[in-house]
């Protein structure tokens, strides 16, 4: 279970909500429900709000935590879990989806079929209720009990004294049960359907679970304080456009109009109202308006929609911020430190390599940003990386969007390889049942952007230059550090040089042991190692041959900062601090030879990490 | 005008598009409207599909650029210019935005007021004609026409054979008009509005057109083909309101919960679809159902939301997103390079400087996100910086929240600052409307993070060490080039030194000058200028007295790579290469540790680029 993120007090939106519900304290408009006794108890005066994001923050204000009963709130819950237990056609055969315009308890049944209209009037909630799976109403409740208790992220209790008093009074309802018997809407005995009815419309809830529950809906049907799936996501669109169309009885069109949040009242006083992907709301105020609806309840969603700029058609285009960041393997190198040769290749050629960083939720719209990108750069790119290392959610639609797009590339000879897709197994998958057989030769996956770009500039690298052996060999000369040395001044440098050989995978230097020595690297490759904040090895570089490694012990005389791991067989010849110091009185020189040129590497390596930090922020 | 991104001919989601192309053509059911004789010569068989995304690319199948008549599409657009021309509440009174369930061509007026149901019944949308601002029916037309024009990025022109069709046979249309006149809906000559309801009706458009204009809507009303705005934003929402919930005529809740997409269609055979934020997508298919609306246009709507995810109520939560990155002043720093014990402080006690950089579109949920992370690190953040250089809009609730949070954390002592505001003045204007001429002091505001970070470590600093004062002037043993120097070293430094004095202002070193000398510099700032691709002076760096500048030339005697500037009067100690190579041979360990100390701060300056990357990445 996740931490739950509850509001700090002084938080700013809470104090917007206090605001609210001070500027609405005052409306005293409306009756309590008296129909039954106990609904007639409640204080006329209560009032309380509840602000849930999608991201789980809470924040309430008022009565939010009076209890009361969900009444009409729980049919939306009911129907979708309807929806769950049968499938959307053997749902949508015995409850329509439109409108009536009539009121809650209008019994407008089609007619011919006898389907009531829609899920939100009560016959069609009760025949909703009909269609939840279980043997006998008592495993059937509790059913339903844990999911709307999954939704509120409590355990929510029935209120025993309300459930009584509907069902001694519920006359109306089991003619609407018997009705939708005759019609074989309900099968069998049709009071137990009805009795279900009652039970979930007596189900406790607080002002702060109705919260709770609307922001679960608004976040794909996942409790954002829980972390806990109380619906599956595929049927919350069909759970919030019944909302949608028929969720305020007889107001429907003009509540979309002004409103523009998918909503639902009860008659206790409840309201709970839905924006997707962004916030959900609970209200509670007894007092109703002529159709049943909370007359507070419904000034607290008019205003959200009018103050907060919260109405399901207000949206933006979010497809723009789709690419967090894009550059080519010109701008940007992998930690393998390339020869200068190799470097410039890079630099030449380098931009036929486009990582492209992607974020945010890839659905369609989205991800076409990325896909037009690509096409637009088809010809110049020659390999594309795809790092979802931000990305958030990504769906059936993404998946054939990338798939199309590798396929394309490849047709033409380009590679495509993805990063951190672990955390999407469908997208593999997507790529397995499409391509089969072929799917790992074009489904190539990295763990990070790093180890890409390396493979990339490798693929690159080794069309341009001749390929090098894994034994091939440097001599001193070709060293970086021993630039404008002489043939004497090497040989006097090379007498003070100690061989030594590593195996693959042996420690050449471990973080923290006291720096002794410099080392030129021969033959073979090194990897520079650190241990990150998540305590993975991360790599900071790899070097190879002609390149030196250990150097900052020649400047601080510190302790080593790094872990250093030979990454294939591995020669080295070993310059010790005493035979530098020797050099220093008797070849100051060659030491200023090799100084000058460790500061060039060391300010090239500067300007290099200076450009990509230009480029990335 | 923007470039139109028409999409690559090879682009995948071309090919989805054709896909779904061919597996509709075979599709047959339905007839071509006759109730005109020049609707009936539509080639029953043509069939478009043009989807056009919110960020402006074209994406176009089959028959997408043969003409034929708006006819009922126009309802939609011309409500929406009904809305700027006289506001809500006005165009409320005459004209409902209940769905009706009943027929197109239904008179549905309500009992007593004589209020057309809704605008996309006939009755409704010649009731929203009869509010088109104007002087006579020619110059009504004209306004309608162009603001037509605009949602498709082009010139319509309009059919007059079928307007005249329209209007030789359209008695029941002027029946509806003298019933609506009867009512007060309509005043004057009902038959003007009626003439101008037959002829925006008449406008001639491509199915491409109708995939722009969805578009427009899908953007919040500005054309992303052209960048030109159709119709206010705020006025988008009732739109599309009045599309979701009557816009597929007796077919609306069914409409919501199987295809969720807002949508109209016309007798001609074209169909409308919006999902906001997203996509626009136009069909044209000249075959209708019993109902009047085209059978491929709704299948091809169905198709997109069965297999392309794309339903209104199918929303990730954004709000994770909006953070794109944070980092505190400890990990970050601007680029004034700071002394060492300057260096120290930002490390200590830079955590409490917090950089937020925000993205994407903020409205309140996405803008709660940063209150909430605020507000749970309240005790920790000394000095706010929110970066909006990647925000793409932000609305007046953000404003509010901005507000409010700024002014929470001012009363605490704690400073915000803002930094790419210039693109939203709104910001500005709120925050002035707000707090009067506390603004300037609480609206601080920089071009970029890296000013607005220097003057938050300014701020930190002041208070931690000694004030210095502008004349503050170092000691050649300050330099941390000279560090482990003897007394006597130094005096032998010392006589190769020569003083120098600037301006502030006067540039010291050009870009692209052969390198002649390293420069000690004494008292006074300097600042590293680069023009950036943009053509624009950017800052890579800034000195103080005690460092050293334009050391490479020592290195590589490569000309100068970048122009430094006085921003302060300035006293430098200049150094030449004659006198450094004269020093190489006199005294080698003098030129042995500067070196030595050199690599020191090159390899500090690299630490701590790596680490920035590490933290920007």
């Amino acid at each position: 279970m996740m931490d739950p993120l509850v509001s700090n007090p002084c938080s700013p939106v809470l104090d917007l909500l206090r605001q609210l519900h001070d500027s609405l304290k005052g409306v005293s408009d409306g009756e309590v429900a008296t129909y039954i006794p106990e609904l007639s108890k409640a204080d006329p005066d209560a009032f309380g709000i509840c602000l849930v994001t999608a991201t789980g923050t809470v924040y309430e204000v008022g009565d939010s935590q009076v209890p009361f009963t969900i009444q009409s709130i729980s049919k939306p819950f009911v129907y979708g879990l309807a929806l769950e237990d049968n499938g959307r056609g053997p749902v949508l055969e015995k409850v329509g989806v439109e409108p009536t315009g009539d009121a809650f308890n209008s019994i407008s049944l089609e007619p011919g079929s006898g389907r009531p209209r829609n899920p939100m009037i009560n016959a069609g909630a009760i025949a909703a209720a009909g269609m939840i799976e279980g043997r006998g109403l008592a495993s059937r409740f509790k059913r339903v009990q844990d999911m709307l208790s999954d939704y509120a992220g409590r355990a929510l209790p029935m209120d025993e004294s309300v459930y009584r008093s509907e069902s001694e009074t519920g006359h109306r309802n089991r003619a609407i049960g018997y009705m939708l018997r005759n019609y074989n809407i309900l099968s069998g005995d049709p009071i137990q359907a009805v009795e279900l009815y009652f039970q979930q419309c007596s189900v406790s809830v607080t002002c702060r679970d109705l919260g709770v529950m609307a922001a679960t809906l608004a976040n794909r049907g996942m409790n954002p304080v829980t972390g806990r799936q109380a619906i599956r996501g595929q049927y919350v669109e069909n759970v919030l456009s019944v909302m949608g169309s028929c969720g305020m009885y007889d107001y429907a069109g003009e509540w979309i109009y002004n409103v523009g949040i998918p909503a639902k009242s009860g008659v206790a006083g409840g309201v709970i109202a839905v924006l997707p992907g962004q916030v959900g709301i609970g209200v509670y105020s007894p007092r109703l308006d002529a159709r049943g609806n909370s007359v507070r309840g419904i000034r607290v969603c008019d205003e959200l929609s009018r103050h907060w700029d919260l109405h399901m058609f207000n949206s933006e285009t979010s497809g723009r911020s789709t690419i967090r960041r894009k550059f080519t393997g010109a701008e940007v190198n992998s930690n393998r430190v390339r020869t200068s040769p190799e470097m410039a290749v890079l630099r030449e050629r380098g931009d036929g390599i486009r990582v492209y960083q992607l974020q945010g939720n890839l659905a369609f719209a989205t991800t076409e940003v990325l896909v037009q990108e690509v096409m637009q750069n088809f010809e110049a790119i020659h390999q594309l990386v795809i790092d979802l290392k931000r990305v958030q959610t990504l769906n059936e639609s993404a998946c054939r969007l990338f798939w199309l797009t590798v396929v394309k590339l490849a047709e033409s000879g380009k590679r495509t390889v993805f990063t951190h897709v672990d955390r999407f197994p469908l997208l593999r998958r997507y790529f397995k049942v499409k391509l089969g057989d072929r799917a790992d030769e074009l489904f190539r996956a990295f763990e990070d952007n790093d180890l890409a770009l390396e493979a990339c500039e490798d693929q690159l690298l080794s069309r341009a230059l001749p390929a090098r052996t894994t034994d091939h060999r440097v001599g001193p000369l070709e060293f970086d550090l021993c630039r404008d040395l002489t043939a004497s001044e090497v040989d006097l440098l090379s007498v003070c040089l100690v061989h030594k050989r590593f195996a693959a995978g042996d420690t050449i230097i471990t973080a923290g042991d006291p720096a002794a020595e410099l080392y030129f690297l021969v033959r073979g490759t090194v990897s520079v190692l650190m241990v990150t904040a998540g305590g993975r090895l991360s790599r900071l570089a790899t070097f190879s041959p002609g390149m030196t490694f250990g150097e900052m012990a020649v400047i601080d005389r510190a302790p080593r900062s790094a872990t250093i791991v030979a990454d294939s067989e591995v020669e080295c010849q070993l310059l010790s601090l005493e035979a530098l110091d020797g050099l220093r009185q008797s070849a100051p020189e060659v030491c200023i030879k090799l100084l000058t040129n460790l500061s060039r590497t060391l300010s090239q390596k500067l300007r290099k990490a200076n450009r990509e930090l230009s480029v990335l922020d």
